[in-house]
Formats: structure tokens, sequence, C-alpha cells
């Protein structure tokens, strides 16, 4: 059996959104800018692409800028955001759990005069508002919280931390990558001034995605150009991805609810049945604020790596942490700011539910991972006997 | 009937591509970073797609940083070579003649304390290599000039202007978007130290795109996150888009030689058939130096839109210029700088073909295009009387 648990990291694209992309790819080719029909046409989709992104979020189609992934969007975010609004502050704040793009862009732009804080988490990992609190001052520039952590499952108190942001007038940003197609999105209701959105995490094609941006709130350009999405983003647009991550969105808008009920049953089956089987096994994240379709589970005296390739050798994928910084070997700087050890963070594995997965996805994984903790703890030397 | 001669603004995806690209969307859809056998899927796809796009200019995989389009490329060579070279100078050189995109990235430069200097080009705007010798000193960072001009079609003396900058240690970098599947391009033999690459000009995928950077040179990163693609261009890998791109390289290499050699028929048919058939009509870019898709043709006493609209009525779209600046309406800054009055570059039609247009396209457009003009004459007061 397949079972693909790693949704967190990189999606199918749904077979409807590939239809529409065909379409475009092979039909809609005219440049948007051009001035006659086939420009239009791709000028016509692209604005109703817009719409209906800025739809899936409730925000307005101009407050939608268009990019080459959540990884851009946080660069125009931050780096824009801070290059433009340089007046309100130099001192940017961003959570313990941020995701490694955000702290390497922050880390950056400590590099041209701006300061960085870390705002800490408490042990599932929910920003302290109360640290937040005394940290936000009159030199906050932008404060950057992500909506959701797509390793730990955690979601964040957004509403709440933006109101601690605006007290002082400094901008609110959050990156909602993990949330897309799992979270309820609503910007009017939300108050955030930016938001990043990517389009493989609602099965949308990867290598678009887009930021939000309140009107009235300013951002510099990071990519300079032929001044395409209002001057904010240059480069000939990606008709074919727009419009797929379009349809991906409103795919998402429709069945959300219901996919998310879904998969919240059978993420609590999943932790339920694991730590049932699996002794010195313990959740990471929060029991209950957390996103449907994330499991994160520690067994102690194992490696994740260990783990994921016997899993991988039973057809199951599964990961151990963000892929993103799964080059580094290091353990998961969320988990360490968790509270949690070294060999705690080391140990843990990260299951990320998605529309293709079933209850018979779950029961496949029970049934084969508690042989694997076992097998993997008899040849560790730190493993005490009775678990032997 | 429908001709679309403005490929050099936008091309529709090769169905060879799109039929990977769903594969890929569909069934590769893992993280590369992921350590597991969908990661490693998407990794090696990765890899060969970046050997394809090496072996289509003649240089290796290493050399080549996948990036979302030609605009974001020329960002990267221009933005990351300025930073990370400073010590070399501050000089930054580029063509009259070249795309927006690098202009307005060079002005953003200038705001950073480099300094631009605009060497001019001939009549056929073609670069004054005598010029640019004069210009190249030992304070100069970079010289940027294009493989060849995708409004009139003129190719540049790429190895010369190459050698004159590495005279003074300068980097030299080209942006090859409007030369893409048309010219061959060898790194080994043309010399430069980087070189703007674009998929959808090669019937691939909008979106992606490529950075050749020569082994040895130094380039800093524009955009911040993971460290993917060597930690020169972070965000997750678009595997379809690359393989997409990859495959668009592949099928070029294969047809370009007789491509190149069809187009340029129809080329020159229809340069030859239309100034013969409508009167005050003049060739603009280099007679014979010029891209086998391109014909930019100047009529006396009109209005470029005029004609165009004119034309799409009729089911023929083409371009007043480059489709990037087609918002401003400001006259062609490459056709002035070949020294046009602001009225002939006005009145100035582009006419790029692509693998789709044959002679009876050509000869479409020689039979609608000669009544349009003489229409629109006569509607000016501007018109001489023997051509009315």
């Amino acid at each position: 059996m397949q079972v693909y648990l790693d949704n967190g990291a990189g999606k199918p694209v749904d077979p409807r959104v590939i239809e529409e992309m065909n379409r475009i790819n092979s039909e809609v080719y005219g440049n948007p800018a051009s001035f006659h029909s086939k420009g239009f046409d791709a000028l016509k989709i692209i604005k109703e692409s817009r719409a209906k992104v800025a739809a899936y979020i409730n925000a307005e189609p101009d407050e939608i800028f268009f990019t080459s992934g959540a990884t851009e969007a946080n660069n125009l975010a931050l780096i824009g955001g801070a290059n433009r609004n340089k007046k309100r502050g130099t001192k940017i704040i961003i959570s313990e759990v941020e995701h490694i793009s955000i702290i390497n862009i922050v880390k950056s732009l400590t590099r041209q005069g701006f300061s960085m804080e870390m705002c800490p988490v408490d042990q599932y990992g929910v920003v302290k508002l109360d640290e937040l609190e005394k940290l936000v001052d009159d030199e906050t520039l932008l404060v950057s919280i992500m909506t959701a952590n797509g390793e730990i499952g955690t979601i964040q108190p957004i509403k709440e931390a933006t109101e601690i942001a605006h007290k002082h007038e400094a901008l609110f940003h959050t990156d909602a990558t993990a949330a897309m197609g799992q979270l309820k999105l609503d910007m009017k209701e939300l108050g955030v001034d930016m938001l990043t959105l990517s389009s493989n995490d609602l099965y949308g094609p990867k290598g678009v995605g887009a930021l939000y941006v309140r009107k009235g709130v300013r951002v510099s350009p990071t990519m300079i150009g032929g001044g395409q999405e209002q001057g904010l983003r240059s480069g000939t647009e990606n008709t074919a991805g727009i419009v797929g991550m379009a349809k991906a969105a409103e795919i998402a808008s429709m069945e959300l609810d219901e996919e998310s009920k879904r998969l919240s049953m059978l993420r609590d089956m999943l932790i339920e049945k694991l730590l049932g089987a699996i002794p010195e096994s313990y959740l990471n994240g929060h029991p209950s604020k957390r996103l449907p379709n994330n499991a994160n589970i520690r067994y102690s005296f194992i490696e994740g790596e260990a783990l994921i390739m016997s899993l991988d050798d039973e057809g199951i994928q599964v990961s151990s942490g963000s892929a993103c910084a799964a080059k580094t070997l290091e353990p998961s700087h969320t988990l360490l700011a968790c509270g949690l050890k070294h060999e705690e963070a080391h140990g843990s594995l990260v299951f990320t539910l998605g529309k293709n997965n079933n209850s018979e996805h779950v029961e496949y994984v029970v049934e084969k991972l508690p042989g694997i903790v076992k097998r993997l703890r008899a040849m560790s030397p730190l493993t005490p006997k009775e678990l032997r």
C-alpha cells in the first residue's frame, strides 16, 4: 500500500486544477500587457483569478499580489514592508516557531540596520501573548507570526497578536502557508496587514503564491522589472499558475468545512491509536488548537530519520520536521522552542494528512509503525530493558 | 483565420511539455528536500532537468539556477551580482536597447551607490563596440547586454562585448530571453559570466526561468528562505515548471536548426512582401543580423495602436513594441535609441513568428495589412495626398 502522509511538504495538484491549467497553457497564452484580443483574454482571466483568491480570504481583489510562491510572498512582506516603513521603527518581532524562510529573511534584514526579536512560545508552541505585549513598543516596525505551524500543527492567536501590534502602530504579517485549505481565513475579521498565501498547499500548482496586502499598507517591491502587479511584483504573469491557484482556492472554499472535519477525524484516530499502541510516545504541539491534518508524535530512544526510512520501505511517507530544513540535520528549532530536549526533537515524526488519505491509510500506519519502533528501539543502547 | 504573431510576448506551451508537467503535478509531488522516496523522486527529476537545461546551452548542471522567470533571473544577476562584487567597482554598463526589466533593475541599483552608464547603439540597434571600449574601465563592475532584442530582432556581438568587459575584469551578463530557441547559445564559446534563460520563450511554461552562473562567479541571493538552489534561490522547487522548462529545452535543442531556418524563410517572406505591398514602409532593426522570428516594420503617418486594433479585428495579433512596456504608451526606447523620431517609433509594428505559424499566415497578413494601412492613412491629416 502507498500511504503519503507528508502533505505539508508537497501536495499533488487537484485534477480539476490541472485541467484548467492545460487549457490556459494551450489557449490563453497571450501576454496580459498586450493590446490585442489574446492579451485581453489573459488579462481577463487573471482578473477573475484575483477575485477568486480574494474571495477565498474575504479580501478585495486589488489587495492580492501574485508571486512565485510563499517564500517570495514572505520576502515581499518582510523585506518590502520593512524597507518601505522604516519611519515606524527598526524592530521586527517574529515568533520562535516561524518557518525558516521567515527567520532567514529577518536575519538578512538585521544586516541592514533592522533588529530581530523572538517572541517565546509555550510548551505547545503557542505564542505567549503576554511576552509579545512586553516586546512590542513604539520602535516596532513589524510583527510576523505564522497562522499555524505546519510541523507541530499549533494554531496561533493571530487576531489577538494583531491587536497588540496595532496598539503600537506596528504592521502585522502572518504566513498562512500551513493553514491554507484547513482554516477559514477572513481578512475583514483577522485584521492583519499582510498574509502569505501558498498555492500548492491548496492542491494548486507549485511556483505560485500570493501576498495579501491590506489597502493603505505600503510595501516596496523586491522584484524589479516591467511593473506588473500594480508595480509591486514585476515579471510576466504566470497565467496558468495564477488560474490554477485560483481554481484551487475556489475548490478549497467549497470543500473546506467538510474536508477539515474529515481530516480532523482521521488525525484524531491516528493520534489516539498510535499513542495507544506505542509506549513512550507523546504528542507534540497543542492537543486541540491544531491543524486538522497534523499529527506530530515523538518516540523516545529513536532517531526520526531511521523511522522515516523504515516507514518508507513500507510505502509510508512522513517527515521529521519542516522539509525546508531537512537538509540541515539540526534538531527542529520549533520543537526546541517548545522546550523539548535535542534527543526528543530528533525522535519526532510529522504526519500531515491530505485529500487522498482515508481511514485505511491510518489503519495501515497503526499496523506498521509499532513494530518498526520496537525494532529500532531494540537496536539502541539507550533503550531501557522493558521497552526492548 | 486566426494568426497569432506576437510570440515574443507570450507563447503557447508545447503539448509534449504539458504532458510531462501533468505527470509531475499528479505523481511527482514530493518535496525534493524530503528524506523519503517521494522526495527522492522529485530530487532526481529536478537533477535530470538541470542537466537538460545545462546541455541546451553547453554549461554544467551546477551552473544552472532555476528562478520564477527571466525577470527574476535578471534581478539575481544584476542585484545579486552587484551586491556580491562591489569590490570590483560600482559602474554598471548596459546597452540603450535593453529590456525594461534590466533598465529598471539597474536604475534601482543607482539608489544604492552604483552608477549606470548606457552604451549607445547604431541605426540597427547594434551595440557600438568602440563606445563600449571607451565606457568600460577598472571601476566597471558589470556589463549587461542582451543576446538579441526581441522588439527589433537585432542580434548583439556578445562574444566581443564579453571580451571587452573581461579585459577590465568586469563581469558580463546577457539576457537571452528573446534569443531562446532561436540562436545557438554555447557557454563554453560565448564566455559570458551570467546568462538569463526564459522557459516560455522555449514553449515551456510561464513562471519559470533560470540563471546560468559560470563556475567561480559569485552572486548574492535575492530571495531568502530555505536555501534551495545551492543557497542562491530559496523557495520550494517548482518541480513541474522545472521539468517543463527542461523538456522545452530538450525539444528546442533537437528542433532549433530546422525551425530557425523555417522561421527565417517565413520572416523574409513577410518582410519582403509587406515592404513591397505598402509604400512608405521601412524595416527596423538589422537587415541580416536578426532573430529568425522577428520582423519590425514602420509605416509613416499612422499610429501602431490603431494598426494593432484593426489587425486584431481580422484575427491577426501583433505588437507595437515590448509587451512589458505596452502600458506606458511611451514610444519605444529601443527605436528611439536607433535614431528614429517619436512618430516613426509610434508607427512601428512588431511581428514575432512562432512554431504554429506557416506561409498561409504570412499570405493572410499580406492580404489584410495594406488595406488597413491605406484606410488609416486616409484618416490622418498628416498623410500626403499621393498616399491617400
